[in-house]
């Protein structure tokens, strides 16, 4: 695995109990994954990868930042990339992914490419005098990302003369992720779909499955990840993040190509984990069941973390007042907004499950810095 | 965690969620800890033991074997050792465990301290001529433990010099595992006691909760591990091994203090795995749930693997027909009858769980070697 964040972190533990020898090509020492680390290096550096790629089965990815040059070259080594570069693609620029959507007809915002300001005056015309505008290449967490009502607020990034996407500011109900994977084999699993609460463009919470789903909202979630996965070509796990319109419309948002913060709860809320079934998918072996362990689940973000010490100092107090809640600590040192952690909380009174997950995930906050 | 087996393995996945970093002293590289490890060395040898001990907070076991005298030289240097040394040795010598349980006045088989022929010679004769005689001291998996009706059966043990322990041959219905974890401040919990299923000296399978057992047997067996985790001053894991009779009485068999083949079903059917339990009462922290996350599970262990190839080469098809499985494998190269895996089924039907338990493992299985 590429990057040694907190996905390759969470990837230890299927790996250790299905005996795959995870190794993990890392920037630095001493990051969330460090215990399967066994290449520092640079993602960017095609020598670098290739050497790491050269003595595994197959290269899958933490993060969507690898160049398609580097892709390809390990390809043109004979290394089994997965998901392949064609299909990463789509996690990486942003208007090749709404153009190629937009080719299969499958439900989105309006959106347009934006070259010039101009281009952004039209698109902010026909659009009610406002737009989301998105860097194609490099966002994450919101990065990348502006509401904006006049060519002036991107300024600086027209300037930079990359195109740019401008999408309609969709008047949405709430946001909702449907998460599947797909082996080369064709095999296709989805998770149910789930509500996920952002708050200032980072996932605060997840519940799974998204409260009164059941039925169309469920099978138009799914239905629609399925198509982009085998449309794309997807081998892992795809997350479709999507907006539900006020009127119950499902658009589609985000891709991510790789397990992702809305398939955390499945860690504990799941027969098989985002992460086991990345491991699958990747490896191409049979998918693992993806029904629920208990009616709901609710995930909390760890955000920060606390203002003096670290995730440990808080863990008497956690453990003692939520004794079934489920607590995982990345390894990462607090600092304002950064994800060091997440809670899960299962059962079957969705109220109880929201109120046990947020008391846990509180105990770690200082306020200020959640 | 002194020892790299498979127990300090499936410590791994809990130690990486709740952020503890655990280090592991194995005796050679490549283990079934590998990931994990960190000193290789001699858990015989004070020094080594020593340089490790100092590294960590607090040291705990994969198993009984590290002798007294290391054990006694790691607290003396300050290192906190959990569980204790004076708790230790009732899982480390048989004739000490039998001594104290009797003190207590816990439920046991008939049992006799055994120095000489003529000793054995008057066991037999008060219990109906056959006796279970054990080695005090080194004995795991059915070794050290022979059925007998003379003395001319354990001449060679006899001859050794070391006093053994001879036990009446209990006419039990069934074998029963109770475990318990207990914390230095005090606080105990119980998993559901399960029945564990033996097939030459081997756990073979557990059935989670023992079928029959609510009520009366499951508040006995509760209440006898948590008078020996009190009474022996355990910290972490206990597991109580227990002769359920044929007229309903629960007798004490063997003792371990630590995690135990018996709550491999935890990893997946219980809310606290006893390998994070472990981890949260050697770390004095508060501990988890232990509430079932399906009314039963069923591990199977796999044992020997198949004769030729790995478990690896097992997978798809293992996968593929029972997608709900967890399996778990060691890491170890396959040998007849070596412990080298299990998988665990979750559900609401018990013949349905066991079925698909026992469908999965014997993929793994070649006959001749399991």
């Amino acid at each position: 695995m590429i990057g040694g964040g907190q996905l390759a972190r969470m990837m230890i533990p299927p790996a250790v109990e299905l005996g795959i020898d995870l190794r993990v090509f890392a920037e630095n020492e001493g990051e969330s994954a460090a215990l399967a680390v066994t290449t520092v290096g640079d993602y960017r550096n095609v020598a670098d990868v290739l050497r790491f790629g050269n003595g595994v089965d197959v290269v899958t990815f933490d993060h969507e930042h690898v160049p398609q040059k580097v892709l390809r070259a390990l390809v043109a080594a004979g290394v089994r990339v997965r998901p392949a570069p064609d299909a990463l693609l789509f996690a990486q620029d942003k208007l090749a992914m709404r153009e190629r959507l937009a080719a299969l007809g499958l439900p989105m915002p309006q959106w347009a490419r934006v070259e010039s300001a101009a281009d952004l005056d039209v698109f902010l015309a026909d659009n009610g005098g406002r737009a989301v505008v998105k860097t194609a290449t490099g966002g994450y967490d919101g990065k990348g990302v502006r509401v904006v009502s006049s060519r002036a607020e991107v300024a600086d990034w027209l300037e930079e003369g990359s195109p740019l996407l401008a999408e309609e500011l969709v008047e949405f109900r709430r946001e909702l992720a449907q998460l599947v994977a797909r082996r080369d084999s064709g095999e296709v699993a989805a998770w149910p779909v789930v509500e996920s609460v952002q708050r200032e463009g980072v996932c605060a919470e997840v519940i799974a499955p998204a409260p009164g789903s059941a039925g169309r909202a469920a099978e138009l979630a799914a239905g629609i990840a399925r198509t982009v996965a085998e449309s794309l070509g997807v081998t892992g796990v795809l997350a479709v993040e999507l907006f539900e319109t006020t009127d119950g419309r499902l658009l589609i948002n985000e891709l991510a190509l790789r397990p992702h913060n809305t398939g955390h709860w499945t860690i504990d809320g799941s027969v098989t984990s985002q992460f086991e079934q990345h491991l699958r998918a990747v490896l191409d072996l049979p998918l693992g069941d993806t029904g629920s362990r208990t009616p709901w689940s609710v995930m909390v973000n760890i955000l920060g973390g606390p203002a003096n010490g670290t995730l440990d100092d808080r863990y008497a107090s956690t453990l003692a007042d939520q004794p079934a809640v489920k607590v995982h600590n990345y390894g990462k040192s607090p600092r304002p907004g950064r994800k060091v952690g997440h809670v899960t909380a299962g059962g079957t009174d969705l109220d109880d499950v929201v109120a046990r997950a947020r008391a846990a995930a509180a105990h770690f906050g200082d306020g200020a810095l959640g």
